[in-house]
């Protein structure tokens, strides 16, 4: 067995996406320790910058110590107790495994179903909260990594605050790529994933938690299953000050890399990013039209860091997809669920959504499809 | 807020422990895709590698995409089904934890215990398997990172199957530090860490299952509670061939930095770096005696990995710690639970068991206490 030495690619799949040198670079700094006073000094720097990427004061805001999928264990395993009824909306493969986490922690799912490629329907929701006005949480993605749909945020989570619910928000892919406002839209437990719209290697999930969200973990009946993402214990880790509770051993590198991501998203400001991610998309969008190449999702729901569209007649989903691989290093993302073979997911996320790889992901596409 | 230059640490406390420049070198390579085929070929040495570092045959050993704690998870979520009667043994912090497991999956727990620093009593298990004949699973931490203490799995391994249970073992320490030996020893299910004597970053959990074990998870009458946990699902990720199935996005530079481990413990050998390590620990034990400082452990059940001597008499613990750090750059370990302010805890793991580093440590330790 000998060294890895990775081929260089251009990641313009679902995630991961390219990561900035100086990302990579930082997860190469030398280890130290995860109680050292300079490590918690970057700890704090962490949370106050996702704060900011969050666009929320919120005190519980920090990166989970594992991958988004244990991020949004983490908002379900803290909030879901056993009977509570949680209106959950599906449109793509995201809004399905949070149904499967409502059931596993005990939880009742009420499910509000839209076709994949469609944002969540307002009206349905608030019809299954009229019907069930026992509905503990609402939980939705807003980012649907499966479709490349995005979902009315802030209107669904006034819908749950008038119904008197709170909500779990599924930010993966949305975060830093497009608008996404915790504190304004009333958002109570949200999750993402550092290997979006971040440009941070994945193995990371920023979360954040409101008051109102942490009060009902507080009064909670039975302790959370899972001693690993029990944010009762993790805050303590986590938590103010230079007095830190031993919880676990926190991915120190990886933590590098996420911090100088946060340096770098600050550098560029919020706002310009998700500009910065809209812009490419409109570019890409024209050059796909001009080939002919339609999208899946309407206009209006679109997400610029995300773009689905339909495989053109004649074309072999697989045979493109390893070509582009394969001879121009450029990863684009396959359909997944009844979508496979169907359709491609060309991300445009953090790093990724820059002209040039635009401009070679429409001109190797061009030349491939022309076989 | 700017780019994070972590000061240059020497670690020799619990962990993590220094991380090879070659290792950190590999974390910085280019991130490419979780399905990517060079990626699913760097998975599938790195499995090979860790039932090398195991020593195994089970099919079923990879890491979890997240810190040590989620190994232990990993074992306790997917083996304990609600009122399985579960042995624990408890000599230390990890032992208390692995109780807590048993706890939130809804499983019994029979406590043996036995004094800090102390190894665990083969009869007293016996004991406690006798008077719990319905008894399903015995666990045991084979190294007690927080005292140093080393228990014979071996003989515990065979008692359990004597008894018709199955067996879950704590290796966060041990793993490449002391001898270990899955196969041969009976080991059902155990759980490692990368941050200890494998010098990879923290951050992933190198587990192993046996055909017994994964035959419990088969027979299961209700889900794991852990989606993200659940190795049903993580098996179609790991599994065999390159027809994966998605289940999360796995932390690839984190992977690259523990494949890179892996390759140097195989240019090492696995037995070399046990010797290795034992070496280093008669050195440091010398200098240390000669310093008059004794050990917690008694000589026969102490871990060379990890090393806890009693504070000397009259030394101020934090001052002296934080001297270390401030003016060697060198981190050892504080005491836990009632052993704090009592003991230190001087680790030898991985990369830090280094001639240069017994040197440093001891002359060092040596001048502050002088002053």
């Amino acid at each position: 067995m000998q060294s890895f030495n990775p081929p260089i690619r251009t990641l313009m799949g679902p995630g991961p996406s390219d990561v900035h040198p100086r990302v990579l670079q930082a997860m190469a700094r030398p280890t130290i320790g995860h109680l050292d006073p300079y490590f918690i000094e970057m700890m704090d720097q962490t949370k106050q910058a996702l704060k900011y990427a969050f666009k929320t004061q919120n005190e519980l805001t920090m990166p989970v110590s594992a991958p988004g999928s244990a991020g949004m264990e983490t908002c379900f395993a803290n909030l879901v107790e056993p009977g509570d009824k949680v209106i959950v909306c599906i449109n793509g493969v995201f809004g399905n495994r949070m149904k499967e986490n409502v059931i596993r922690f005990g939880g009742e799912a009420i499910v509000v179903e839209d076709k994949w490629g469609e944002a969540i329907t307002i009206e349905k929701v608030e019809q299954a909260l009229k019907e069930n006005p026992d509905t503990k949480i609402l939980a939705f993605v807003h980012a649907e990594t499966s479709t490349g749909a995005q979902s009315d945020a802030k209107a669904l989570c006034a819908l749950a605050d008038q119904y008197g619910c709170l909500n779990i928000v599924d930010a993966v892919t949305s975060l830093a790529g497009t608008e996404l406002r915790v504190d304004d839209w009333g958002i109570d437990a949200i999750y993402s994933g550092t290997q979006k719209c971040m440009s941070a290697p994945p193995g990371l999930s920023p979360i954040s938690f409101s008051k109102r969200a942490i009060q009902k973990l507080s009064n909670r009946k039975i302790p959370v299953t899972s001693w690993f993402l029990d944010l009762n214990l993790v805050m303590g880790y986590w938590g103010k000050g230079t007095k830190r509770a031993y919880h676990h051993t926190a991915p120190v590198n990886t933590l590098y890399g996420l911090h100088e991501s946060l340096v770098m998203l600050m550098e560029e400001g919020i706002e310009n990013s998700w500009a910065r991610h809209k812009q490419q998309h409109e570019t890409l969008k024209l050059s796909l039209e001009a080939m002919g190449i339609k999208f899946l999702v309407k206009e209006r729901d679109r997400l610029p860091q995300l773009n689905t569209v339909w495989i053109p007649e004649g074309a072999d989903d697989a045979l493109v997809r390893s070509t582009l691989l394969n001879e121009y290093n450029l990863e684009i993302g396959a359909g997944l669920g009844d979508l496979a073979g169907k359709v491609w997911r060309i991300g445009l996320m953090g790093h990724s959504a820059r002209n040039e790889n635009v401009l070679l992901a429409t001109a190797a596409l061009k030349e491939v499809l022309s076989r």
